[in-house]
């Protein structure tokens, strides 16, 4: 395994016991907001979300890479699959999905991609060429960034809470003002 | 214990095993860029940020308000004092000397604070008249906004490794322009 593939998987391994330890068992009061005021999304939302790259992207396109190359373009991403698919599940519940679902994952990737295979390219819908370097790269920071999301969300919860000190909190600021600086 | 007491300090006793689970052992090559690019701090600025706070702001804080109220001001809090106190420590044992910080801090506040104080007040530097309350859910929001802080540097990182995808990957596009949108 090179350095890129067990770097990547080991920041993509964190993820499900990151996201046991934020939101197992916490209270509604803390979960129940969006990251920004106007059509955000709640931490149930986001954890969707991830669900939905672990069931139809990412290793559907490393396959796709491996299987057809540039030849046959990715199938778009549904941004907005969870919303009707988790609706009665809880928070918990999706939380342990997507950690089942990100370990068959990992163990999917790790039988069929080797360093030899992280410059192969295949066509992105939109994007056009990326490599499959590229692509696991952007699986483990769109983890990331969607977590960040959840963040923003749970601080938002407490936004009335802090009083004055909102002045300081540039994740609160940031949810109405993206250019907002904290002082 | 109140429900605001419960509720804030749940999340608070979260962060130390959250920070276990995302830096433990993680190489360099994840934590070795600041959360923006100029001025920024890495992981283990915020991870010496956190620590000072333990050591000198909230509870000290909340013991002000309660020996004091708004006679006294609270002390400023040194937002650089991580620098040369952490520059010999790795981040895994600055993720321990956290953990044990927030360990202790909360089994004082449990011992200092009753729902029956949340409205006492006390007197900040700059904002002037502030709740214990206020400090208390600014102190669980605070982590929030550093955390996120982390998860910035992290996914700078690997700006480069994603190619053409950092069009959709807001946490990589506000690191440059914080009003920047996903595509």
């Amino acid at each position: 395994m090179s350095d890129f593939i067990g770097e990547t998987t080991d920041l993509l391994r964190r993820t499900p016991d990151l996201l046991r330890v934020l939101l197992g068992g916490i209270g509604e009061a803390w979960t129940d907001t969006t990251d920004v005021p106007a059509d955000g999304w709640r931490p149930k939302d986001v954890v969707g979300h991830l669900i939905t790259g672990e069931l139809t992207d990412w290793v559907e396109r490393t396959r796709r890479i491996l299987e057809h190359g540039t030849s046959m373009p990715f199938d778009r991403f549904d941004r907005l699959a969870h919303e009707n698919r988790d609706s009665d599940a809880s928070l918990d519940e999706l939380v342990e999905r997507f950690a089942t679902l990100r370990e068959e994952n990992l163990t999917r990737v790790a039988g069929l991609v080797n360093e030899d295979d992280l410059d192969r390219r295949g066509l992105h819908p939109s994007l056009g060429e990326v490599t499959l370097r590229e692509l696991l790269a952007t699986w483990a920071v769109h983890d990331l960034d969607h977590v960040s999301q959840i963040f923003a969300g749970m601080a938002g919860s407490h936004d009335a809470e802090v009083g004055p000190w909102k002045a300081y909190l540039g994740i609160l600021l940031r949810r109405e003002d993206p250019a907002a600086v904290a002082g």
